[in-house]
């Protein structure tokens, strides 16, 4: 982590930089972002502004002012041009137990990281940690992400990249870090997210490309047995970008043509 | 928060004192347990390391020994003869994502608080805000408690002090920050937890002190109808105690005797 912010303010040790009494370290109580700088622009900001501020209006947190991230971004990325911006808001401090004090204000994290390597098609498996289902946290980006945490762990292998994970009732829901979609007769299919998982900022991009390309995108509930007979499965992350799934176990897939072009319509690749 | 150690360390400002990529912060990707310190010693102190130690277990996190707990209690209770004794363990810093870093190992934060006021008889209410239903994080006390939040923030009046939750498919679970009990025909019931909620402490010693008493206790399912027609309601808090419901909304209790004869056999009052 190279360079941070809390509250517009440079942190100078990053080894005791929050307080304690943090409803974000208490009890998760709070939103993320992770966004992509590309030459010194965050790419669908506005897009991440706006999931934020729905996030904050779904879990009752007064989040801070698009002014005051602006400013953060603006101070984090001066002499930046590349890397990854990861934003946490969080309601705030203390309070009595889960009880919020009125008088608390949030927090604001800002964080500028190098951008990770990420190949364009990559192998995929398994998660045997499921996500419960709660439709009042459904689609938020909140800091809740145990589940997301325990699936992770479950591989050590370098050459799998990612994980996908099921809810407690068997249906498809995302990968552990990435959307999930699949394409079957020419149509593109994605998790409904009534119940769990988060609404991604880079799979509302890629369901408007589609649409703008005259690809029909159907949201609703899906199963593994639907990536078994895909013609493709791609994965989607505001970071990472679109990724071609490449093998899963057996299934192996050779080519990925909607998630080629959706990538070039989004400029990226 | 008057007094703190993070990893051993007396905290110097409590305003910048845990990691920005501490994954307690990050993700909830951790455990707490709220003690209470009564003549210099913590109340029920093996049963929280317990605890303790199969949350550890179960979320695959390598916590901290017992010897370092104990010097960490000992260090902040010198020259305290009574409070709270709040404990987070978080599995560390840093990882890649959601994946953990190998070579990490677990934070402890160690805070004393005064201890709150606790009357024996309380009102309490409905709660709107449902919990999601997962077996592999149920019983755990862990750090993602967005749904206890949501629960507590839906009222402000301060005659009640607490909410009753019921899960995703309507079973009755507990209180925000307590686990419920109701008394039948001379029974105790309980919830079984066996999708969510917190499997407490003083829960189990007081399932303990009523067979002791030879009073049975059924671990099931409920449903907000056994609170109907429960002849008492009860909850158990491990800093609280043992706290009987005098009403909900218009249903009115007179008397809690198994509630007075189980706090007096556990010493609590």
């Amino acid at each position: 982590m190279t360079l941070a912010l809390v509250n517009g303010v440079a942190v100078a040790n990053a080894g005791a930089a929050v307080a304690l009494d943090d409803r974000g370290l208490q009890y998760g109580d709070g939103l993320f972002e992770t966004t992509l700088l590309r030459n010194g622009e965050v790419r669908f900001w506005s897009d991440h502004l706006a999931r934020l501020a729905d996030g904050c209006k779904r879990l009752g947190l007064p989040g801070p002012s698009v002014e005051a991230l602006a400013a953060d971004v603006a101070k984090i990325t001066a002499g930046q041009s590349d890397g990854v911006i990861k934003l946490i808001v969080t309601r705030g401090r203390g309070g009595r137990g889960y009880g919020v004090d009125a008088k608390a204000s949030s927090t604001r994290i800002v964080t500028w990281h190098p951008e990770p390597a990420a190949a364009k098609s990559i192998r995929a498996r398994w998660c045997t940690t499921r996500l419960g289902r709660n439709p009042a946290l459904a689609g938020i980006k909140h800091l809740n992400r145990l589940e997301q945490v325990l699936a992770r762990v479950e591989w050590n292998d370098a050459a799998i990249d990612e994980g996908l994970m099921l809810d407690t009732e068997g249906e498809l829901i995302c990968a552990t870090s990435a959307n999930v979609f699949i394409v079957n007769e020419g149509a593109l299919y994605t998790p409904d997210l009534r119940f769990c998982g988060i609404r991604g900022v880079m799979r509302s991009k890629v369901i408007e490309a589609a649409a703008n390309a005259g690809i029909v995108t159907h949201e609703e509930p899906l199963w593994p047995e639907d990536i078994d007979t895909a013609s493709e499965v791609f994965l989607t992350n505001a970071v990472r970008g679109i990724r071609s799934i490449e093998r899963i176990d057996d299934r192996e897939w050779n080519s990925a043509p909607v998630a080629s072009l959706l990538s070039h319509a989004l400029g990226l690749s």
